[in-house]
């Protein structure tokens, strides 16, 4: 569904009964899905009907400091992301969350996955005399949901019209003036967690691990085709009839997502040891030792080694450090980089 | 008509047969006009109809440099802007050219002005479902010119149909991606001229200072109600029937501008010179020396001492090193403040 | 004496009796000093005998912000300098003001001006094993008093015998554990000047202007060949035998300093005038308008001005947002770039 | 022998018969000992006896990009440093390498370890009129070195007649205009290796997996009390007198150290799984799984399992995206920050 591997992102959205630093629970759920996406990032929060964000390009800790979290101020309600890839065309305009203004109020959304009909949508909209800012999916679910807004007597109503015209892949948050809101498509390509804090906080996030960064426990994963609404009034749930079965998109388990997270109430690790067994049982090899190739491969290898009986080992290094920034100087190969990269023991 | 005397920016455009370093133009031309706006600027270039820009807070010398130029690449139609404040919740989006995409094309616009009924189109447009992205009125003139453009067989003719819906004052240069259009309000509460180089690119600018600077000779102003169309055919003027008498905002000759712009046909010089010789007809003082405040009652004060008899003096310093990033640590008081600022000979 | 006419710096140094933002008062001295050095700049604070130091390359506003000075802390005696130029092979080592550590404590010596004789007086202590980190004279006349004061009683005793040794021009400030020393070569070729603040601090800067802008009033020049000491008994002064008739560099009053300083007693802007008058004396021309180039030539163009009676006109404005960071585009010419950053009216 | 175990450093060194990319190389060495010491890091080339340096606070790629690299030069000898702290009065003048002239020339020094007589050097030096302008250990040596150097034919002469002065840890690469000396303490606390390149040139660094990150093969330590001078006539090692037998300080194998590389001849990743299996045999325990704390200890973890039969497992997952920009917002505790490094699966 996904036509291209990298379009994996992070979302994170709390809901607080209190004012509270909102932002900053955001910054350590970001700090946590941060292996989602490593180009761009942002937070949004909501204090009493007033939005204030900021977003930039780069890591979580390149963008926010102890002065941006405080300049965002207080609230009770916020939401972030941490994206990918910002090439393209639309620059600072394609981070997220989008924050806009509509006839009802303000709206920011975050969203993970790719529709595969988003130019279709915006084309219609653009017939009509809309214009677009950016070149994100995320900008044609918005004019969606606003555009359905109008003759909705809720903003969760226009969600659940519109989920039916979207296809692909959306796990979103999606925050108004009183209220966080989490939709997952009908497949449940991405995933999407619910949490809880001690200080009856609500979250959500693209993955548990996110949750206990941010100090809350893991209370269900959102179901495909769920929107869940969050307000003063507790959590409600809309399940809509557009409800598919889960197709999570098989990389979550494989490369992206966190080892120690559970997605669809399947242990990422356990998932990827247990790959490694079917493997061993598939495809039995006379080997010494097992490697595993750092850092996602390591379970998997694990797991292949258990069922097999064959002694699992550690072959190579990842250089810890290695980020957005290095730079290869001109004279080395390609061949090189992986050396600097990824060494053999 | 503007209600707030900090609201000036400033603008520029230009168009070239070739394609060029376009962005390096604008770059001199925001340097020339960077006195009318300190806080953030941006610049668009079209290269074949695809449409890059760069964006940020600070001073041209801190948004730009040779890399980020290099990076807008080449192009034959680029646009700019200055803004004087970027405060207000839209934060990064309020920030200059706007750059947007529509079923007929891109657009980019930049605005120099005040309208006093932008929160009314606002509300018309968010009634049909639109989505705002920034709190500036410059998004508002960009949805009156995308959804007559619907109807309308150009851009230019778009522009001409809704330019009488807006009130108040704009001065602004317009990117398609065949054409530079420069249109002025029927009042002209803000200046706009026309220029043009050598190589037979044309510039349009806020004040003539900035064609002087990006190697251009001023040709003349966009008269008040004008739209200026230029293109691979060469310029063409349309003159709207909402056309009225020029209204120059007062501040441009005592405040804004440059003293070596010429605006609406007359120097900013010789306007404050001849300011100054006024007050001297009709206040006469009876005193040793005519001193200036600087930087701009200087021209002032010499057309009182021209007029008057009395010897002109020097009697303030000012320091040119302070600008946005200055810090008063805490213990000094405000009138410690102006010490630095401006110093007493 | 001075064979770069770039190589003038400023220097700035307090002494208060209690324990105050001191950093904060060399931070705005520097700001008034800032047209005499905008490639690097430092502030070193003493704290009970704690030294404290920062430093970088760039304007006093892009190397301190709120938080450098905060960081700098408290303290009763501090001691800036604004450097002109760090080219060179000593790259940060060369950014004033110098702290040292010898045998009788720190020492933090801030140096306006050039030795003839450095490389020689260098020379003479490598010989004897000693080691240099920068480039700068500045380090041989810390070798040069540190070598001293261990034969002495005081650093003032050890600057006054080393003072025959040091050949050029040196105005400097130097601050010990509980002391704020400054001294002048004997020609004066460089500017120094006392100032005192109302709650009893002195303040010792290379113009009457930083005085001024830090709060303070000019009380007297620092004499050519004299040494002022400053500490809890108050301000004592020592006058060198190698005391000789002052030979202030000229350039100081026609282009270096600021129109509002005081030199050695006389008002920069009058000097700039009365040179004015003198040329229109010596030179009579027949003209229309008399003309100054911005902004050190206006004074002396006013002058001429008036000595002469043609009348006094201004005729150039001078861009004030060009600093160190201005780039030029590739296609433009040299003539291009004075069109930017002077421009006719 | 060292009292902070936060004193690890990492010191890189390359010598090429032909002039060269050395600072590209010295970049490889270092992102590759980056584990070493976070905190600032610095690289000096020689260019035909011609010293460049650039040294700063932050990691290797906030330090150098490819515009710093390029503006070092080339050059045929090279050397860099990371260092693990700045904390100390000395702030930038304690980033290495140190770079100094002296009478004999340039030199520039990096070391890694820590001396135990550092103050009573730096006395002695002192009370004949030396000054310090770093609080480092590093400055001491340079002085001991330049001070036998003028009683001396050569630098490595000096360098073995004042080894037994220094008492402590130290693991050192010191450039002349045409040499690279590398020199170890007799007790061989700290590791130092040497490699080759295929291009001839050869590499001097504290672990062997920057000599492949550098496109080298480790060719054997630098032994305990060894000199090691490469020139164009190639490697000859001076074996001085106070040579002890080695006594790596165990927290190179425990923690410092990456797992792959070899350090007096032990492979770091054997050494921390032997440590595991001998645990097993002092400390049978009777568990389910063996579970290893990331990074260093799932080597150790990996031979206790192996050795006691328990199966191995992960339990823990590292963020790879905390660095020392990480912030805690205010409300969380430290139990919290626990959780965001380090999360359990």
């Amino acid at each position: 569904m996904t036509n291209n591997i990298h379009e994996e992102c992070g979302v994170f959205g709390i809901y607080s009964d209190r004012t509270a630093n909102v932002a900053g629970t955001v910054y350590l759920g970001l700090y946590a899905l941060q292996h989602r996406g490593q180009e761009a990032c942002g937070i949004a929060v909501c204090d009493d009907g007033v939005f204030s964000s900021k977003k930039g390009e780069g890591l979580v800790s390149e963008v926010f400091d102890e002065n941006t979290i405080k300049s965002l101020g207080e609230g009770n309600i916020a939401v972030g992301h941490v994206r990918y890839s910002t090439t393209g065309g639309g620059g600072l305009n394609n981070i997220q969350p989008l924050t806009i203004r509509h006839i009802k109020g303000n709206l920011a959304l975050a969203h993970n996955g790719n529709l595969v009909n988003a130019e279709e949508l915006r084309r219609g909209f653009e017939l009509s005399g809309a214009i677009f800012h950016s070149t994100s999916d995320t900008e044609a679910i918005a004019y969606e949901i606003v555009s359905e807004r109008l003759k909705s007597s809720s903003t969760e109503e226009a969600v659940s019209k519109i989920m039916s015209k979207l296809k692909g892949a959306y796990s979103c948050v999606l925050m108004t003036a009183t209220k966080l809101i989490a939709f997952r498509d009908p497949n449940g390509f991405r995933p999407l967690v619910m949490g809880k804090r001690n200080d009856g906080a609500y979250i959500i996030a693209s993955e548990s691990g996110a949750i206990k960064a941010a100090g809350g426990e893991l209370v269900r994963d959102i179901m495909p085709g769920e929107i869940a609404v969050i307000d003063k009034s507790g959590v409600r749930s809309i399940r809509t009839n557009t409800c598919g079965k889960g197709s999570l998109c098989v990389f979550e388990y494989i490369y992206f997502a966190r080892p120690d997270s559970v997605i669809d109430g399947a242990s990422v690790h356990h998932a990827r040891l247990r790959a490694g067994q079917y493997l061993a049982k598939d495809s039995a090899a006379a080997a010494d030792v097992v490697i595993g190739v750092p850092d996602s491969g390591l379970d998997a290898a694990m797991g292949y080694a258990k069922e097999s009986g064959i002694p699992y080992g550690i072959g190579f290094v990842k250089n810890k450090y290695i980020g957005r920034s290095f730079i290869l100087p001109e004279q080395h190969s390609r061949e090189d980089a992986v050396n600097i990269k990824l060494s053999v023991i």
